[in-house]
């Protein structure tokens, strides 16, 4: 019998039932483990891995031909070395937390153009404050850095809540979804960083995206952007960033992604002006549509892969994802 | 010549200009004045109030035929006792704060489904935290009690970003925007409310909604609802609110508007669990599309009272809006 490891801890009695359906007409079992968990030895029985194995073990699955990440980030998982053999397919979770995401990407944006964070500190300390400048999504120009699943799902909100203008930047040439006005590859940048109000990051970690905000293209920022990064810490150079921060040079920042994670006491960005900083917590696997969503992905790729179709979500290791 | 004094502290130079050219086209002269400030003796000399006008001199003038409130809230001058004569026409300002006060609701509805006072909190000692359980504007369920223009701009948002059902309760039995699934009309508000998992109160101060969530219906609220309050702080049983949050009986909360306002520094508010209190900003004017909406919606009705032409905003002095 072929077979499968799904090493998760947010399955539900459902999803686990839906996943020993869905591998049972299409002839294969299920065992199930904690994340990062499996039985020493018995990694050789897999065809198949969903969720996040153990590192050592998955080396030593030498009859893995598919593992499908329970997350859409990754980076971890690109190298050749940490595979038993460089044939094995890599799929992602990509889909699962655009609406997630997006949500964390409103939430944030409206703390930074609502200043939040001021009448937080002053509730803290049970004092009413004034009134203080605030500015709105809608009729706002936004550029979508990474427009993606991720980033399409925040602008299409952004959209209803009446954004006037979304750049979409993306790495290849392809038409966007409609909600974005504009789509530019990374090579025109530079163009648009001057004209952004808001700046929303969603990329992954690859050899092109590492260090995309320079010092330089911080610099490009009008004084009134906000930043907003949800991708990978590694896309953004910190140091340019708190720099930018502190000289209000830039209107604010919400970071959920930083390096290093997690972030040590002494680190400068926890007293970085205007900062947001969230514990890498905007795509979490505790929301149930999340959840939902990314067993629903693997089921349907696990049709796929026994009839011998492409898999819907294969990252290609070369270009990251 | 016919007379405006308009006071207000919020008109740029081109919001003069509008307001002139307005007043000029229809054969009126305007004069301006700060916020809550007319020179005494020459109140007589209006016949338009436009903006915040010191009590005292409402009251003496005498040739006063219409007052248009620079904002939505108008329960400070309902009575007929604080006009020169009872035939004042009352207009507001409802319609420029539904872009700035949706943007609020959706941010602290956010932020309380998506367990942000405890990141906050984490963040400010640096510490880095662990995930959350989180829930998603996405697939809930929304009461939106007070739908009027704020109420709808909130459920067209909440709509866009995934709702499952939104239901709006309104005073009278109007067909409603097509943002809400259902209508309700008050004396229905009992049988829904156990079925609401996010309870978005706009509301008017006025005798039918003063203690409208009352300790009984606050009783009839599922464990995992959320109250969030943008109109009157009068419209809430607020000790009985204090009670069911304290009690974890509903998820959390978030208040923009209580009593009394200033919250003093003791009061029991302060302390209650699950609620993000913000010192009424919501619909502060410092948001340039609602000051732009606010003179022009002025400007309109300047032009309908010069016509004779019926008043759009105008206020129903017995039933409060």
């Amino acid at each position: 019998m072929r077979k499968i490891a799904a090493m998760e801890d947010f399955f539900s009695d459902e999803h686990r039932r839906q996943i020993e359906e869905t591998a049972k007409k299409v002839g294969f079992t299920v065992d199930f483990y904690p994340r990062d968990t499996l039985t020493p030895g018995r990694e050789t029985e897999y065809e198949v891995f969903y969720g996040f194995p153990p590192m050592d073990l998955l080396k030593k699955a030498e009859n893995l031909k598919w593992y499908c990440c329970s997350f859409a980030g990754v980076d971890r998982f690109l190298s050749d070395d940490i595979y038993p053999h460089p044939d094995v397919m890599l799929t992602n979770s990509s889909g699962a937390y655009g609406i997630t995401i997006s949500e964390h990407i409103i939430m944030v944006t409206l703390m930074l153009l609502r200043g939040m964070p001021e009448f937080t500190e002053s509730v803290r300390h049970r004092r009413w404050h004034d009134p203080i400048p605030m500015r709105s999504i809608c009729g706002s120009t936004i550029t979508v850095l990474g427009a993606g699943d991720i980033g399409t799902h925040f602008a299409r909100r952004a959209k209803a809540m009446g954004a006037k203008l979304i750049r979409g930047v993306r790495r290849t040439a392809k038409a966007g979804d409609p909600c974005y006005d504009e789509m530019y590859t990374f090579d025109r940048l530079d163009e648009i960083l001057p004209k952004t109000e808001i700046l929303v990051m969603a990329l992954p970690s690859t050899p092109d995206t590492v260090g995309i905000l320079s010092r330089e293209r911080i610099a490009l920022l009008p004084k009134e952007a906000i930043v907003v990064n949800v991708g990978r810490g590694t896309a953004i150079d910190q140091e340019a960033l708190i720099e930018a921060l502190n000289n209000e040079r830039i209107a604010g920042a919400a970071l959920d992604v930083m390096v290093p994670e997690p972030l040590p006491e002494d680190h400068p960005l926890w007293d970085a002006k205007n900062l947001l900083i969230t514990p890498h917590i905007s795509g979490n696997m505790s929301l149930g549509i999340t959840r939902d969503l990314d067993v629903a992905m693997f089921c349907e790729d696990l049709e796929n892969y026994a009839a011998g179709r492409p898999l819907k979500r294969l990252v290609n290791r070369k270009i990251g994802y």
